[in-house]
């Protein structure tokens, strides 16, 4: 079984948008155990759609498109589709009922634009589209099945989930069940994941497992397929307990959350809040819990300190210290998640204090060290690493993990 | 003249890595005039990359391919491209000699696999990689000039730029010269823009203008060739002032450069210094302000201040306040940007209290309020702004954008 790919417009063709609707796809197909061959971007001029499509129909028995429904002029996918098919367009009155019931809710009326929506080639079976005004359709050219989806990611989406994916599963075969799970995890570089889990395929042949880097995570999909629910079931929680063991404690999630949902729920669980005190991450752990719905119930407060004197002033952090020992350093870091947890009165306190480049490194203290501290109601710690990146972006990105990593590793040992 | 991209790799087949190669490709032949008419991801099957191959070099002038030049077996590229010429690989020493001195700088040696890497298709011509193993190569087929290039993004970039593009722009015309300039715009949709770029074409007919939408802000293009410099340097410079004519005081960079960037730089011109309270938008103006390299000249403090106590504890706004006009008000907001400014001795504060969402919307303050509070030597304000994208991620990017786009307007006015 051969399936495609084909992203359509101007702004896919020309860079100006990357193409992130076609990797989705393929991972979503990845993860049915049905593999895109290929993906294939062109514009909006008639004559290349027409050509690619015809391509692909005699390539592939499936192929999924994204883009040129909408109500511009621009867009031509609707046509190439009956063009290459050879057949006309008919008025699908269903789609224009719920494009005037979509519009309507929004206090907007249906123009003659969106009416050119409406129409799809003749024999195509249309998809509703919950949330947009393009409809969906699938269309048999050749012996291929094509299937036209919006190009709005959250339309497109929708339609994959809730359509296609379980189309496709079901001309792979009625009986057969999948089952996914995504672990993520920090810690470990991919060529250590890869030597750890190399075994895999032997212990667990009738499953499949796929490394993602996403800096400064790995995330791992395991997935299978069979007849009997239990059965599978049993077979993806052995596995699952398998990589957990040969990469546990660098496991943070399970279940897909990210790092600072997994923080969310462990402070949720425990009744407790949280204080955070950055320095050289600038404010980029806030952002990430504060990405979390529902953040407000643990999450009080945060003090970017980038000037050593407003480190002694909003947190209290000694001025000897400072002297001492450098705003780089275990102590500086401690005293300031202790600044951070009393000033909000948290149950714990979490604080950066490093150099993320370009400038500022020495010796004793290259870029790419950071240190940690961590208060709670019985502890004062502080931590010191490493990273080399040569790049500021991504130093950040990697302290502000590391300082929640340590943080999740302190809240699972309470 | 017809060019293509080509992508390959298993890691882009499959939707594990998005292909921002191909975009950026993309855009670097935009702007010289010569767009991309298809571009085309596979794994690294030899069977289909010869397939590919082949039906490009009978469709393109041109072909632009990355990926598969690695030491890996399954780095297959340079195999396929023989195998489709139908010529066999020969060693080309100077690439032998040239990855010798690149790992001897590293304290590494050459290995059979980095050997490999050195074998390239009879009659190609080799570019050399002074920042990696893998040299690139051109090689004609039938009558398309494939233009071979690493994966890895800062390899392909470097060899585009140098060696590509300048072969490019040759092929199209010795004498061209290009230039490029880009602007970037805050506060018009993109549909409002191009209503008011529309006679663009016809006022600079020999000119390409082009958008690109990232959320929250549109990115313009402005490109020209011509044979003189001087006259193409004024064709250029009324182009750009007429867009921003049209288009002022939206437009806050005339360089590329990024909103933080013109934030610091307006603040470094006036020895001013900056502090932040952040309620809704959770660090995130923080973290775009200290991504700018030397911030810590202009940047003091940020608080991050979810809790009703902690604004009160922390940044001095008044419990009355709270409780007659609540945390969202343009009230709160000024009196959170005061509180930063006073706690930090600094010239300016900046404040944002808002409802990123998805709850804690209400009738009077829907999910999507934003207020703005500016405080500096001489002045106090408040404002407040709806914005509607039922995303909190989208909300907090566009909450943050606004709020700076407020203070570059106030810094611009002193």
């Amino acid at each position: 079984m051969l399936i495609e790919i084909l992203s359509t417009g101007e702004e896919i063709r020309s860079g100006a948008v990357v193409d992130s609707n076609a990797a989705y796809i393929a991972r979503q197909l990845e993860q049915i155990d049905m593999p895109a061959a290929r993906h294939t971007s062109v514009g909006d001029e008639l004559d290349i759609l027409v050509n690619v499509l015809s391509e692909i129909s005699q390539r592939a028995q499936f192929a999924i498109v994204t883009g040129g429904l909408g109500p511009t002029e621009d867009d031509r996918t609707i046509e190439a589709a009956a063009k290459t098919a050879g057949v006309g367009l008919e008025l699908f009155s269903e789609a224009l009922r719920a494009m005037e019931i979509f519009l309507k809710k929004r206090n907007l009326a249906l123009n003659p634009s969106n009416r050119k929506q409406a129409y799809l080639p003749i024999g195509s079976e249309m998809f509703m589209n919950p949330i947009g005004t393009a409809p969906g359709f699938a269309l048999t050219i050749k012996d291929c099945v094509f299937f036209f989806l919006p190009g709005v990611p959250p339309e497109m989406k929708q339609m994959l989930a809730q359509t296609i994916i379980p189309r496709l599963m079901d001309y792979r075969g009625r009986n057969a069940i999948f089952q996914t799970v995504k672990l993520r995890l920090f810690g470990l570089p991919e060529s250590g994941v890869n030597e750890r889990l190399k075994e895999f395929e032997t212990v667990f042949p009738k499953l499949s497992l796929r490394l993602r880097t996403k800096f400064p995570e790995i995330q791992i999909t395991l997935c299978g397929s069979e007849a009997q629910i239990d059965r599978l079931q049993n077979h993806v929680k052995d596995a699952q307990d398998w990589v957990l063991e040969k990469l546990a404690p660098h496991v943070f999630s399970s279940s897909g959350e990210p790092m600072a949902s997994v923080i969310g729920d462990l402070l949720h669980k425990q009744g407790a809040t949280l204080a955070i005190a950055e320095s050289c991450t600038g404010g980029l752990i806030s952002h990430w819990i504060t990405n979390v719905a529902g953040s407000s119930d643990y999450f009080i407060y945060t003090a970017v300190v980038y000037a050593d004197v407003t480190k002694v002033n909003t947190l209290g952090v000694s001025s000897d210290t400072l002297e001492k020992y450098g705003a780089v350093h275990e102590r500086t870091a401690q005293e300031m998640a202790r600044g951070a947890r009393d000033k909000a009165g948290s149950t714990f306190g979490l604080a950066t204090t490093g150099i993320a480049g370009p400038g500022g490194g020495s010796h004793a203290k290259p870029v790419g060290t950071i240190c940690i501290g961590l208060a709670g109601p019985s502890f004062l710690e502080g931590y010191r690493f490493t990273f080399n990146f040569h790049d500021r972006g991504m130093h950040k990105r990697i302290f502000a993990m590391k300082a929640l990593d340590m943080l999740r590793h302190k809240l699972l040992a309470m």
